[in-house]
């Protein structure tokens, strides 16, 4: 039986104590500053107040003043914060933890460097922090409610060490809760980032198709299905670029098809597509940061600044550029379809 | 300015009109006996009875028995027939047209081989004629009502012969309608084929959370991600094994995903899912014969021959191989989501 600490008890956060207290776990959920209300009233009734379920029995609860009896004898350190989130766990709490506790974080995203390159955030908190803990993640499809509600789900853990990383799997894995490993920690978080810019795109052509119908909600999918192909395409090509391996298409293609069901990167792309403007869109979505803007801009600006290099093409990623150009630079939706063709004669 | 005849006046042939028309070219569409009514009321008021829409004006329309004259001067014959009527196609379109006209396929699928071989149509089109007609097809995500309703569409167009494939491009490349093209036939056949049997096994997910559930429609993601996730996965492998290039999996993973929301492989997946047998599912769907059940059973026997041969391994498509024990076998419905994971040790 292991003690496992997760610090930042937001959806993902919490919904990783599903399957480690169903393998007999101790579990002990620590709020950060912006969780105080839902740990409050977890510690109280078990209820989560924005997953919305009932969190499994026996959950040990703690607000940030008192992390460091939840990190006593700990065996591994959940990050749990949203990728908003990462430079307040680099500061607050890698500095606190002993070097010797394992973390494995479920924040997606990636730092971009002026020099063009992407930094996967276990390598980013092992750069910043400067400590020597082993860096691990949680990649793959995966909604914190369905993974609360035990639906069938597979997911990545990444690091770099299999022994390590297997010795994760006996703590996690369920009968819903199924793992894969990999050590190629830059390919794996790199293909779950990059689904969330191209969610983004993907979704452009709900608000497309919105708009030639004059109707909310008609969905055509030849539009949506080009720019899911493109995006796998362009997904591959920053892979390759970024030095992952390519077999993570698997889970940036299954991450990608998951976000363009949910959540506010649909709905941001879906305005977008419809003809509002970027400043528009946020307005309307109460300027609520989103993660695949984010992601979008960021990977976005490593790519120009390779471009600018003369390291990558700019024909290859013409829908990211595009994505971005809307975003980042006010340019009206007008998907370059035609860029998207390609000619192969086999040799 | 061309002249195209289409034999096959279902959905997707007639679909074709629309991009003919719009550049001009002289399209003669030519009912199959199957297709009768559909010509008859179409020359009439310009209505497709199952399309349900007006086709372009200009239309030229002919009865199977008027099929010389359709013939008379054509520069392309597409080939508009269901998978189901391949054979009559071969039988009795491909012996009365001249070897100098070259025919493009909308027809998708592949037969399998007692050897465990899978034949792209245009190459089993070639071997059962005899005849010396340049064969090309059309694959990637199109549905025939989008089309006919000019939305963004992106396909491929396959076939030995680059020069021509360009010649057909520009008949047919619109504002709305893409082409690319790619002298990977057994590739693009193959990726746009396959999609239809993993379209059935996504889907599965979706039957399989409302029995959980007890709810019909109630969709989770989680399940068919990660299913999505394995037939990217699977899709490639068969891919590589059966000679195709590996960059085709972007019209499959397009394609699947479009197939994913339409139709009745999704219904049959849904049905499998919630627990009934293949049989009363089949009963449900009235006996109709599915393009999904079909390729997955061609391409499991094909793969099953090929374990047999000791040339694959039943490890490396686990999916497709459960998806068959169901259908062909009345297995129920037990994922087998341990056989998904995966371990990478990057070199």
């Amino acid at each position: 039986m292991a003690i496992i600490t997760v610090v930042g008890s937001g959806l993902m956060g919490s919904a990783m104590s599903y399957p480690a207290r169903d393998n007999n776990h101790e579990l002990r959920l620590v709020g950060s500053p912006l969780d105080r209300a839902i740990i409050e009233e977890a510690s109280v009734t078990g209820m989560h107040k924005t997953l919305k379920r009932k969190l499994p029995a026996g959950i040990k609860y703690f607000q940030i003043e008192d992390l460091g009896k939840a990190l006593d004898g700990a065996d591994l350190l959940i990050g749990g914060v949203s990728s908003f989130g990462v430079d307040w766990f680099i500061e607050t709490v890698l500095p606190v933890i002993p070097e010797s506790l394992p973390v494995l974080s479920i924040t997606k995203g990636m730092q971009n460097t002026p020099e063009g390159d992407l930094i996967p955030f276990p390598w980013l908190y092992a750069s910043k922090s400067g400590r020597k803990n082993s860096f691990n993640a949680v990649g793959g499809p995966c909604t914190s409610y369905e993974l609360a509600d035990h639906d069938p789900t597979e997911v990545c853990f990444c690091g770099e060490d299999i022994t390590l990383l297997r010795k994760f799997k006996s703590w996690f894995e369920t009968s819903y809760y199924h793992i894969s490993l990999s050590t190629d920690v830059m390919g794996v978080e790199c293909a779950v980032a990059l689904k969330n810019g191209y969610a983004l795109a993907v979704t452009l052509a709900v608000g497309l198709s919105e708009k030639r119908e004059g109707a909310e909600g008609k969905l055509h999918y030849n539009s949506q299905a080009a720019l899911f192909g493109q995006s796998v395409k362009e997904m591959r090509r920053l892979l390759a670029f970024f030095g992952g391996l390519d077999e993570n298409i698997v889970f940036g293609a299954g991450d990608l098809y998951v976000t363009v069901f949910g959540g506010r990167s649909r709905l941001m792309g879906t305005l977008l597509g419809r003809g509002l403007s970027f400043e528009k869109a946020m307005e309307q979505l109460q300027g609520i940061t989103l993660e695949s803007v984010v992601i979008a801009q960021r990977t976005a600006a490593a790519i120009r600044k390779q471009i600018e290099r003369g390291k990558a093409a700019a024909d290859d990623f013409p829908l990211l550029l595009h994505v971005d150009d809307i975003i980042s630079r006010g340019a009206p939706v007008d998907i370059p379809w035609d860029k998207f063709e390609s000619e192969t004669v086999k040799p």
